[in-house]
């Protein structure tokens, strides 16, 4: 008598479960695809509730719905957990000074950077916000990302930011993408504070993460207990390290789990402080020292590299990610998806780019790019690997080994995108 | 009374023609993306009959099909004019080598490389070669790109490489995507012939030019007018100067034109060789030294530089462009995609890697992707352009204005690609 299930996947030449007994991987774990040969995975109610070898699954489970995989391999949902994808206008304007000379930190002095993004922000409306954001998801979804994090931070006053966030959880409710909300009050000081980062920063932590923290208790995030984060950005010309401790702490007060932007230019010392805050995640790491690098790979932060901003500035420079792993760090991948540095809805380009750039093999990557990816999230328990008990979100790839998704570049090698057990894009050809 | 016409795009919000009426864009022409603010094209019988206003052409042109652009972009079919698409087997367990430092000449040295291609490729039938470079065109031309140039090389025997030239002809026949072949037979030395370079320069000279020029006189390449292309590695460990002089003349005579794969790794000088043989271009670029820049910009070759090659090597080093194009230089972009050094189908990632390691700005990029790859293949009277008595290869842009296919990376901007007047992909969303 057999089991019945929802969904049988037959037939993957693997499937490369990232599997992960004991929160993130790291250190050799990290190089462990957990590849499953000729495999299937059954999914029923959402989740995944078995995976092993298509001959024992074939044999134990009824499907409604069965899809052959003909040899091609099966691999988690990305998930991206670092995103600035709800902003209004763009910067390509900006791009073509920035190819003639001009850095970040000079636009941003300059007035424009993020400062046009604020404007472009503050004067849209939720809808608006949405119906921009929608087209890059699709993107996102199509390239195999099943689960992203969206920052605020570009409303810069509370009203702009609140609705940065109820754009965020419209989104989860239309797409099928999961979305996880962080609220970034503190990503730069807006013109009006211009001098005056402490005003500012009082700002953040007396108005703008009260009100972000009781906007999320009535939410649907909290219903489902997917957290609301607080982040800041730690650098010069944005947060030094006391004001970020500010920020960070009134919203550990308020129940906030702790995300930062650190080491991207200067390191002030803001990684210290995402570790001794317990932060979820550190994010960046381009400039981090080899001190804090250890700081970091002892404690549970997962750290999150994003190499599509250093790709976009030109640069020759990339996060030590490698050096990071080598000392035991929990290392994740992200896109920052954002109109500024990073134009880039790509997971599997990140981790083109990673592999290159930052000497992590294919198998890390694919790891970083999911299961720890996940854990950068704090939803390890939920997503991230295909395991039993876990949301059935699974890509078929267009390629009969995992590999091949860091290997090739510029293409689109997902075939089939799955969420929550139900296939959700088809790509066919690319 | 209106002229009937096949197809009408209207509305455009921009259209880049990529106009010239002079060979190749050089210096100030290459910024001009000879824009046409609400711009339509009219396209009978597979051609451009008429590029202007939205109101001028509507007033003027009665039309089977009309295809309202509704703001986006319209750009020429983009041409990828550096390309192994055609060859067997893959080089992903190479991939994880080169991660942990083997470089390609080392890889190479040690029999692995491009002889493990040869390997697979000499043992693939026609139909095999076809087989697996269908998908590959397939996402190419998802991709934007409208006609690709395809090298042997693979075989380095006279029956393999002709069996890829055969390859490429069928390819042409078969797929939407205009090909231009390329015989290069001295791609590399193979290793029954080490340590006897002459010996097999003498092979390629004496049996293979003739071989493959009497191939390419009874096909349908010839009978179009679409050149066969004789090219040479030229570099250490594969072709030096002198015998790569030997082959090029053993092909202009002929009837073949030249092309050259020149300072990939080293300036030996054969820049200069191709130059002075009069080569309609010159790839890689990357070890050239001003001397030999400076007689690219004074000649009539096209310059045709490979970013994804650099990529793919995790390399911060990339070819000049700025100063050969700042030097009077014709320059286009390929993508060089082969399994070894490129896996990457797209030209529009290949523009924004040169946006931002090469610091072309987006107008030089889509001029060096569109009409100058166009004279990079000696087909700059045919394709690469939007103008009247052109081949109609269209693209419509997810996008109101023609940057964004370089500003953003990683997707696919590319909405309908348009072959000879007919639409021949429909990407939707992505």
């Amino acid at each position: 008598m057999k089991t019945p299930v929802d969904l049988l996947i037959i037939n993957a030449g693997q499937v490369a479960t990232c599997a992960s007994q004991d929160g993130p991987k790291r250190g050799p774990a990290l190089r462990d695809p957990g590849l499953i040969d000729h495999g299937a995975v059954a999914c029923k109610d959402g989740l995944i509730v078995d995976v092993g070898p298509t001959d024992a699954l074939a044999a134990r489970y009824q499907a409604d719905e069965t899809v052959d995989a003909n040899g091609r391999a099966v691999i988690p949902g990305l998930v991206d957990p670092h995103t600035h994808v709800v902003y209004a206008g763009d910067r390509v304007g900006e791009f073509e000074l920035r190819i003639q000379g001009a850095s970040y930190m000079e636009i941003m002095a300059a007035g424009g950077g993020i400062v046009s993004t604020m404007k472009a922000t503050r004067a849209a409306s939720v809808e608006e916000l949405v119906a921009s954001a929608l087209p890059r998801l699709d993107a996102m979804l199509a390239l195999g990302t099943t689960t992203a994090e969206i920052k605020s931070g570009y409303g810069l006053e509370t009203g702009a930011e609140l609705r940065m966030l109820q754009a965020a959880a419209e989104l989860d409710a239309r797409h099928p993408m999961d979305i996880v909300p962080t609220f970034l009050g503190a990503h730069a000081v807006p013109p009006e504070y211009a001098g005056r980062t402490d005003d500012y920063a009082n700002l953040v932590v007396e108005e703008m993460i009260p009100a972000a923290a009781a906007w999320y208790e009535g939410s649907d995030f909290a219903a489902r207990g997917v957290p609301l984060f607080n982040d800041v950005f730690c650098e010069q010309n944005a947060f030094d390290v006391a004001q970020s401790r500010r920020v960070l702490e009134a919203g550990l007060a308020r129940g906030l789990p702790v995300k930062a932007h650190v080491d991207e230019f200067t390191p002030l010392g803001g990684l210290s402080l995402a570790v001794e805050l317990g932060a979820v995640s550190a994010d960046h790491l381009d400039a981090t020292t080899p001190e804090e690098g250890a700081r970091l790979a002892a404690s549970g932060t997962v750290g999150v590299v994003l190499p599509a901003v250093n790709f976009n500035l030109g640069s020759a420079h990339f996060a030590d990610a490698r050096s990071l792993i080598d000392a035991g760090a929990a290392l994740a991948l992200a896109t920052d998806i954002n109109p500024g540095s990073a134009p880039c809805p790509s997971m599997p380009l990140v981790m083109a780019m990673a592999c290159r750039y930052q000497k992590l093999l294919p198998a890390e990557a694919l790891n970083a790019a999911t299961i720890n990816a996940a854990h950068a999230l704090a939803l390890g328990d939920r997503i991230g690997s295909i395991e039993a008990g876990k949301q059935a979100d699974l890509l078929i790839l267009d390629a009969a080994d995992y590999r091949h998704l860091a290997y090739e570049f510029g293409g689109n090698l997902v075939r089939t995108v799955i969420k929550r057990g139900r296939i959700v894009r088809r790509n066919g050809k690319i």
